[in-house]
């Protein structure tokens, strides 16, 4: 089902430990036939690795950036300095509930936003990547459009079968 | 400098009292070419308004949706639950020095994000606004990063001016 | 000791997985002899199902609403924006110990109250309503007075023998 | 426009102080034609005296009370302690931006629950006591569906013409 | 080692629950052979309870008060509304780390001061009011001193030991 | 109405800035007839200083040290490192409007208790000092009592006119 | 009574607007004969610029650096990234009282800490800068603590005058 | 590999429990070849020993102090207050997430810095030791950047490996 060969996200994290969080990133974007790359790097230990990965990204046509972090998440303001591509960043909860992440994350200066998600909001994440590039990629747009519908249908029977059971 | 007589963003906020602040989204908007429309819909005094504002946005080709709000700042919720184009929210700072309006408009449920923004954080949700269309419109995205090299170029120079002042 | 077939109260969660902390509220109302429905509905992926739950919920006949949701927990503000009847909002902890959905939950715009309860508060929400229906229904009255008469005696009993022992 | 000679509601607040908030719940249930009475009552300073307020004034007939308090604001706790009618608290900000009060008055034990609206939410408190009312007082329902048809219908005009304007 | 039968410290919890972490203060009181009592008694389920103890406490000659409450913590404000003998406040954590006990209960207004000591800290309420009790009883404050002096001198040994095996 | 030449109560604060607010504890003292001393002592820029006021301020017969402090306000503790005495901390609002100095003073480990009031509590500091005091000194516990009697009658009868002509 | 032609010390700071701020640490390096370097540079908006800067700084012989930013301040950990010279760290309060600057900069991950001081702690940046070279300057440690002996005499003196006046 | 038989730094924390966590210091102090002392010293408990542990360890030639402490936290500025060595102060998570240990060790007055690292933060502190020791050590400063090449040269190979097999 995938829509192209060139990969039109990456998914950055900053460190081995958040993967087992931003798979869900992977697995939404594949399950909604969005080509992507993963990869670990810091903003603080591989600042250069970063830099070479955003470049190497934007030239393969890599479209968003889905940049994870936890504590003093510095990933997505660090990427977002380097494109004006998009950059969704996805605060992730190691201390104090993730609220050090989520504000490391959000209250970027003028000029250069980071679209943060709930913390620990790998899915959203990916979905909110897939709406960014629906504005411009149909097929993205109707599957987008299509699983809510979907969604919704499902929801929708089950608490209608629940409404009732009560009454 | 107009791209497009279409509008490709719609900005909602819940209050008339927040045009002062979003103002300056507008502004940005118009600064990059970006036609778009604005209005004051409130996801609980006029939910009705919303919903047929976001559907008329839809139907005149908006792509993005910028919603600003308050205290239980439910606007940027309540609009993506309705359209999987990208939703912007910008928390607004009222009360508890708009903490509360952060955790309203980020910490959304896997399937609808919200791309959330600093607080008061009008202008970036402007120029993310803008990078999202940027991902398919080169103009808008050339704009962007002349903008930026230009405000980089002339930072730059004073600093080194600084520096050099200080040595 | 039902006082009425047709539904007094209804209780709105925003997952399914909320159900474990509300079943508390249905439970209390049951105690208490409130008649009402129970549905999983969400604000942000079924806002439909939303609406014409309260609709027909006000329709049946029902006086108040109890909406639980966590994170940027919406539901009450929705459900308040649809109606003028009382809606109590629970608000859930899955995030950041909860303060994220109380925030979301009681920091309401004039005009469109949400009546918040604690944290996890579902019998709490379930006690709020049978208040607001014995303000005109002498049966529940009479039943939140006996039960508290009855639980104030037991652990003041409970309390003098404890006082009693240290001595 | 009163409905009724006897009061309905009573307003209670911690201090003096806190007049300049309350004021307008008592505007609102003027408004609303919602018999009501106010004093300055605390939970400390003189709790013989809010008990005997709470006793005469379920004596003439009020079926719901307001208490607004800052800091740690017990007031809403302790009238919920001694009435079973339903109790709504105000928050008031004074310290820590209201985030004392507010957990103060909302986070109440099992069985006895406080009705918390907004920090500061003198008016939303006065619409859900009319909400509450109006679940069983026709009249009453009518008024806070005809302020918010009216009110919707003023905001929705305004928002269309801003709307358009922006075209 | 008693020093006298009358109780000096009454301990009031809010909750049965609260009795685990509420002990240690009543075995710190013991070793320091100062007589108490002890009762479950909850400012909101059980006021009139609360208010019996705190006069028959004082009649007994109880000098100080110690209120372990948790969430909105309104026990110590309410005691020390009824008494100017000290009143010693144990935020208790049940939701939110304890910081909603915290705040309602240290945030005492003018007049009324509740001696607040730290969350889930039972044993410094027992020290305090022994601190207290110390004031006028010599027996006491010689006690807090001579325990003070041998465990700084052990913690000092055992430091001494540990410097020195890092050298 | 000084009850004695010697004094009962050091007031210690950490900057010369917080003597504005501090001098309110010292008003209330002199109301209550209980004679005190005040300095400005820092525990990180005067720490011998502050030895030194605590050992001769016990040398004249202080039973009870009132320590005001803002950020991380660790007067209180460090006094309480050095006496059995009681120590009440007063955490004042410099920055994050005080919540700083709240946790800095309250959180205190096992064996020494700060005995906090409100931010910026310095009457109630005064008020809980002279009720300790009053624990073996009838006369200030009279006084106390009859100030609050006073203020209790005259609050009650306030309340009723207000109450009244509400009516 | 510099001592030394080559900056020993680079200040850079993330925006025009914390000029203002900052002077301060510039000012008291001054006092102390530390020569240093001063600019703005932003983590977001001139990453190339900070990264120029720290590689020259380093070549001029620059030890400490000291990073001051407010918001999402990234600009402390990114130049942690690229030395192992140490990083002082000054969150700086522009939004939340400054909570989210200091915890975007104070909560590094392992191997890049940022040594953080109080919000908006400039002239403290200054001091930890000069206390650490003074680790191989004595001149520094000696104006460091002659600076502090001065301060304590003169505050001794007062608090002395202060406190008998008192009696 | 050890550079130096005299300690350099030394690491005192204010409880025993708080070993575990802060041994994670010395294991990387000993990697990085730097002689140093560790004693369990309260600021509260063991004011004296505090203070005797700081000159002597001064008088052995230590150059930064590491204090770790929870709650409270007032370790790092006790000993801050007491040398003009640099002190780097670790908060520990016991309560409320860390962000009382936190703030009240942050949060010194002008003239007293503590420089704060991560809540747990034991080994970034030892880092930090490092990198002031390494701006007169040249051995220590080229351990460190070894250190950071060594592994951020392996971190990098990973995540070409990561990146490509998304590929």
């Amino acid at each position: 089902m995938t829509t192209s060969k060139k990969p039109k996200v990456a998914i950055l994290m900053g460190s081995e430990s958040d993967l087992s969080v931003m798979q869900k990133a992977s697995d939404t974007l594949k399950r909604l036939g969005i080509e992507h790359r993963m990869a670990v790097a810091s903003a603080h230990r591989t600042p250069k690795l970063v830099h070479d990965l955003v470049a190497s990204a934007e030239a393969e046509g890599v479209e968003v950036f889905i940049c994870a972090a936890g504590m003093a998440a510095h990933l997505g303001g660090v990427v977002a300095g380097q494109t004006v591509k998009p950059v969704i960043g996805v605060p992730l909860n190691s201390k104090l509930d993730g609220l050090d992440a989520l504000l490391a994350t959000v209250q970027m200066p003028r000029g250069v936003p980071v679209a943060t998600v709930a913390i620990d909001g790998a899915e959203n994440a990916a979905t909110l990547a897939a709406q960014i590039l629906g504005t411009s990629d149909k097929k993205v747009a109707e599957r987008l459009a299509g699983e809510r519908a979907t969604n919704r249908a499902s929801l929708t029977e089950k608490a209608k079968t629940m409404w009732e059971a009560a009454a």
